[in-house]
């Protein structure tokens, strides 16, 4: 992390670690989406992977806007969630307790970008960067609405089915 | 990771995995709080640290409940945010634009623990476990509570005189 001096710095920055986010989780939601048991599991992280594509092209446009070049700073953060995922992936030997981990890892994961979303938002309209704010909403509504489907599909069958 | 091969399994497993996330960020608010320019922020900081006491004291009771022996197994998605409050603690030269980072490095802590224990709540109701669920919940509400208290702080002041 470079010396961080002003907020616009810290928005940068914060941008940077996003996207970077962002391709680790490209890599990693085929890899779910192949161990998935359940085909609405398996459909949720195809699906969410198309939409990661879009997210990162709009983290893209909002480089743009800043003048900089797009470029990602490691994101420990999402390397240790991932981490998890990849662990619940080595480790369980069930089907159905598989699916219930990897939904939860899922989870994690979406909890993560819809804080730093929000922290972005905030940021990006404190600065006056109001198109940035609106692009980087259009995102933070599509990880909520993952979040929910990720919810609905825990609740609904794959935690009973693991625990049976 | 030992193998898991039941929902149980899983459930031990997660247990273990936010016993360890506790602990460290444990350690990381008083780190945090010293930090802290405004004081709001650093007692929001301390006051959590006296809550985080509580809550690993409520995981030892849920060990209890399972009859196995309170410990942690390394949690690598907390190490790698609490990694990201300590890069902000070390690179942020402003005093206001610091507070604005580690706001949202501690938010996006809240998120992942909101996220986990929401699973957690989930698994044991599906595991019978009705107890354990009771007291996952006491803590759900004090981490939201918590992330509520910090956006009040990140939306009223901190941000905008971060960005000033």
């Amino acid at each position: 992390m470079a010396a961080v001096k002003s907020m616009q710095d810290l928005f940068l920055h914060t941008l940077q670690d996003i996207y970077d986010a962002e391709k680790q989780i490209l890599r990693a939601l085929p890899k779910m989406a192949k161990k998935a048991g359940t085909g609405e599991l398996k459909q949720a992280f195809e699906q969410h992977r198309d939409e990661t594509q879009g997210q990162i092209e709009r983290l893209t446009q909002v480089f743009e806007m800043l003048d900089k070049r797009a470029r990602g700073m490691h994101c420990h953060a999402i390397e240790g969630l991932v981490e998890e995922a990849k662990e619940v992936m080595d480790e369980v030997e069930d089907e159905q307790v598989l699916d219930a981990g990897l939904l939860s890892a899922a989870q994690a994961v979406e909890h993560y970008e819809i804080s730093r979303y929000g922290t972005m938002i905030a940021w990006a309209k404190q600065l006056g960067l109001n198109d940035a704010a609106k692009l980087l909403e259009e995102t933070l509504e599509e990880e909520k609405k993952t979040d929910q489907i990720l919810n609905k599909l825990a609740l609904g069958n794959v935690n009973r089915k693991a625990a049976a």
